[in-house]
């Protein structure tokens, strides 16, 4: 266990804006077209349907959205910005960065931090890792950054009902108004083939099985780390990064197994009244995990 | 004028790795081959030669031999480094970053922080801040920032003699043994089209004058913000991105013209018989500070 003390920084989510395309794919429906088993998608992924971006929309349109709903929501001026930072996996221009064309569309001081930071669905929280460092370094004061994607696989493929686009914006600021940051954090990476777009291809390769079990792997080595770095602790909400909406929960169901179990008589002791029947989250409590981040997918 | 205390930090280079390709080709005998007087690129750009690489190599090659050699220079374990940042803009792969590659072929461990950071030229300067206030924040300890790039213009286009390629080290830690950063910085950024690669081309479109007097107002906003921020200083050295090497000396004389003109009475009063003839650096201090910023090519 350890203490608010140790956990959270003044540093975090100061408002939040959100875009996805308008349309989109029933997944009840890409199974009858697909000839397979609808409930491989309803229960096999926990996904009900897939967003597909207008013939005009590409990464920066439904990022500017995001992020101009934003500045709006909090009632940020882009002025008081002078950071932003774009994560993403869907390259759009080579040399040129597309955190630039946000910073001037948004109307962001040109005395601002821009930066693109690519590490495939990892871009986006390593661009937060950023911006709360540069903050706290005092470099910047306050940095929007922008999570957006459209990811797209082979036609037919089974990876194609995992699909989806849209963009997240959050402001880092201190004296958040919505989440603040923990002080430390556990970290990993690695050098794995089971998730890659070859250059020049439209479509992105993901391998099943092996790219589950590489989530669920990466998944537990991060939580190792973080127990390593403050300790054993119980939180009340784990949030995770959701390719689809399945993943979240065979990893908690791992944490539970593989990492919680040797400690399973200090858990605390709840009254039997006080215990509601276990259950799976709801599709819309799910569609806003998946939403919030649905710009960091596939591991 | 400013104080040391205020102007460094006790975070910076701990060790510095250098590679290019061993192939190159004389200026002088691509001016023959383009029928342009020979003066115009050793006078005008002030480069003598450029760097080619060998048909099998790409980033990952260049960069991994700067990395290796940072770490062996500065007896470096890989095993201390917990952070590997990638500045570049020759976008080698999709999706999958090079950070990741260098880290594991490396030996550094997979408990990293691997991100790679684009913003044409300055990919690499921006790595180096982050890593920067992930020291700082605690979040990291020691961080390789490997700036690495192939550049490639239009066969026979003005742009051609500013080639080049390599790749350059640095490892950032407190108590470094090179150099330390100062505790402030001027920034600027924009979204201006004077230099750009259309997505699936492999030249990149820059253009002449334009882009030269984008580099020069860049440089004398980032002059400015940074004045705004530390107030007046007069330093021993100055360290530009240097495109090529005629640019520097452009900026620097700009700067003497349109930023100290007013301070000019204030300017330290030298002893006749203390100063040096002014002359412009030598060919192969020139070639170091090409070297040094070669990764962040064209503003």
């Amino acid at each position: 266990m350890i203490g608010n003390d140790y956990l959270f920084s003044d540093i975090g989510i100061d408002s939040v804006g959100f875009y996805a395309p308008k349309y989109y794919i029933k997944l009840k429906e890409l199974a009858v077209e697909r000839k397979v088993d609808p409930n491989k998608y309803k229960k096999g992924l926990m996904a009900i349907e897939m967003r597909i971006p207008d013939v005009n929309e590409d990464i920066v349109s439904l990022g500017l959205k995001a992020g101009y709903q934003a500045l709006i929501k909090g009632d940020i001026s882009p002025k008081s910005i002078d950071a932003l930072f774009v994560g993403t996996e869907t390259i759009t221009y080579a040399v040129k960065s597309v955190s630039n064309i946000f910073a001037e569309l948004l109307g962001i001081s040109t005395n601002s931090i821009c930066q693109d930071v690519y590490n495939a669905c990892a871009g986006g929280t390593l661009a937060l890792l950023n911006a709360i460092a540069l903050i706290e370094k005092d470099i910047i004061k306050k940095a929007l950054v922008i999570s957006v994607d459209i990811s797209s696989y082979q036609v037919g493929s089974p990876s194609e009902a995992t699909q989806g686009s849209g963009a997240i914006a959050l402001v880092i600021s201190k004296k958040p108004r919505v989440a603040t940051f923990g002080e430390k954090f556990g970290k990993v990476s690695g050098n794995v083939d089971d998730f890659f777009r070859p250059a020049n291809e439209k479509n992105a390769k993901v391998f099943g099985h092996y790219s589950v079990s590489t989530y669920l792997n990466f998944q537990l080595k991060a939580y190792d780390d973080l127990i390593n770095n403050i300790g054993d602790f119980h939180a009340d909400y784990y949030t995770f990064h959701a390719p689809f909406s399945k993943l979240p929960i065979k990893i908690m169901q791992q944490i539970i197994q593989k990492r919680w179990i040797k400690h399973i008589q200090n858990l605390p002791r709840a009254k039997g009244t006080s215990i509601s029947p276990t259950k799976l989250p709801s599709e819309s409590d799910l569609n806003f995990v998946r939403g919030l981040y649905l710009p960091l997918k596939e591991a």
